[in-house]
């Protein structure tokens, strides 16, 4: 097993990485208020590993109650929240009884903003079950649902206490989801670590075909990549934009589509495509290393051309985006591969040329 | 103008209390991060300050977003608060945007608790026009919604940046809500400040009819000890749980005869004077000090004795509380006046005999 700590003052914790952590209760247990958990989960990650999460927690004498969520993006919703509301509520969960998500980002983010919100805060853990929610979600503390109006408009900033990335969880995953999440794998090498990409390209072939140690290692460095930019900006003022490589195109995707068409990493890969090549107008990144994108890109099996959007429905998508700022977009652009920068100001002409290819 | 401040570290903020504030511009731009604010009001309250703040405003150059939400504790809902997300959204306001509450506690704590969410959080800046909402919910950073299980169960706690109490909105308050405000009012003379509670019996009768100079005084000086408390116990891990005297009666009152039926600060006060019974009970408070409470709140013209509800609903509702943990109740109850402190495990019999009178 493998740690990473987010460090974050008093909100501090680990991310444990390693096989058959979801049956590790003494883990979980060494973070309990009290001796109560509920459990969130969908039906899919449900029948897979809540029976070995749960059986666990009460053989240590942990009471469970579970609660199961409809699968999906598209579920993302106030609805969906206050399923969880109404069933904390019936079964009279107090301040003290810790929520544990169990599943994929959609449930991460769901669960975590109940956490938030519900007595106005009790304590959470994250259970990843999915390359996604490993090295992006779990790290940082972003949680929320969607707005018909846009996607996580409406959340928290919230840290667990606790994460467990069990790596065995992706062997069950589907070819799409894997990708999906290397297509954020991928964005920490682009915006901040040139060693790590290179090491993705010499292994994609290895990740693709799910091997263990290489899945293990590019998980662990996700994280560290990711909790070394929240630890220096928990709140997003600036470096932690920078995370946000690929997803003011990818959003709009995922919105112009309507949420759960694409995946998000679907969505946020033909969104670096983009911003290689709107890098390439206005911040002078070679066109070899806007290439090396690309081919990495297609090496994961993910998408490197944006869907067909209207000229004018792109630029009202991108409008909407959370890191707009007196109604100026802010992108987040590649000098150089390993080097992300935020710029703003940039002519529509240059996106929509950067969509286009 | 009087300045009362609420020491939190970085969260920091002021309170001014006096006259005419709500046309002080001058005074919130100096908390605005970019000219354009949302404000978040109700009919009754819009038709009589809204111009005026949003016209001072305006002439200074801010571009002011007025968002009017159904009047009333029965909206303060997911539904109503998604109608303030539909507004913020269409309007395009931005992480820089500040909502600005101008109204009573609902309207605070509904805005309070968008701004905590929107976009994962914007700034805040609360305008409180009844006296509840100047010497209670402005002061503190509780915000939320109610659930159909309970009160207040979804929130955040979330501090504004400013506060403008204007005395003389009091002026146009119902007079059933200004003897609302009086409770919480007496509440801190009775949890922490004997002098102040003589204060208010010498004055009560100046309070009911509206001096303007005592209730500056009133204003202020609650907001003192209320910042007090919550400087020292900002989350409510103990003393700050203090100020929920009356409140685990009073929370079962509105929550059994429906939310909106008695005014928050009714259901209070009649839950003041079974605590000061309980009190009497099992902590050794004086018949002679619980019958002065009962004189106080009756001299405020609110009810002494509560409704009729079943005594296994009444226990039912108050083992709903937020303050419920390890499935027992914790009262807050008093010692003696301005000496409050918090017990558990009492006997129901005691509870349902200090209800009964």
């Amino acid at each position: 097993m493998l740690t990473v700590t987010v460090a974050l003052g008093e909100r501090s914790y680990p991310i444990h990485i390693g096989n058959e952590l979801t049956a590790r209760s003494d883990l979980i247990i060494a973070h309990l208020a009290q001796p109560r958990v509920a459990v969130v989960t969908n039906p899919v990650v449900g029948e897979l590993y809540l029976d070995r999460l749960s059986g666990a927690l009460e053989k240590a004498g942990v009471a469970v109650v579970p609660i199961i969520l409809p699968d999906g993006e598209s579920h993302k919703t106030w609805q969906t929240l206050n399923l969880v509301f109404d069933r904390l509520l019936e079964q009279r969960c107090e301040r003290k009884t810790t929520l544990i998500a169990l599943g994929g980002g959609v449930i991460g983010d769901i669960t975590g903003f109940a956490a938030a919100v519900y007595l106005r805060g009790v304590p959470f853990i994250q259970v990843p079950t999915t390359l996604l929610a490993q090295v992006d979600s779990s790290v940082g503390g972003k949680t929320g649902i969607n707005h018909p109006m846009g996607k996580n408009m409406i959340g928290a900033f919230y840290q667990p206490r606790l994460v467990l990335a069990d790596t065995d969880t992706l062997q069950s995953l589907p070819d799409r989801e894997l990708a999906a999440g290397l297509a954020e794998v991928i964005k920490y090498g682009l915006i901040r670590d040139v060693d790590f990409l290179s090491w993705l390209e010499a292994n994609m072939d290895k990740l693709v075909a799910r091997d263990a140690q290489a899945l293990a290692y590019a998980v662990r460095r996700s994280c560290e990549v990711k909790a070394q930019i929240v630890s220096e900006d928990e709140r997003e003022t600036d470096v932690r934009a920078l995370l946000n490589l690929g997803h003011t195109f990818g959003h709009a995707i995922e919105a112009g589509l309507g949420f759960g068409t694409w995946l998000h990493g679907e969505a946020v890969a033909a969104g670096m495509v983009c911003a290689s090549r709107l890098s390439e107008r206005v911040c002078g990144l070679e066109a070899s290393q806007s290439k090396r994108i690309a081919s990495l890109v297609a090496a994961a099996r993910l998408p490197t051309t944006p869907p067909k959007i209207e000229a004018d429905r792109w630029l009202d998508l991108m409008g909407r985006d959370k890191k707009v700022a007196g109604g100026s977009i802010r992108f987040v652009l590649l000098e150089a591969i390993g080097r992300a920068l935020l710029q703003r100001d940039i002519a529509p002409d240059d996106v929509l040329a950067a969509i286009r290819g």
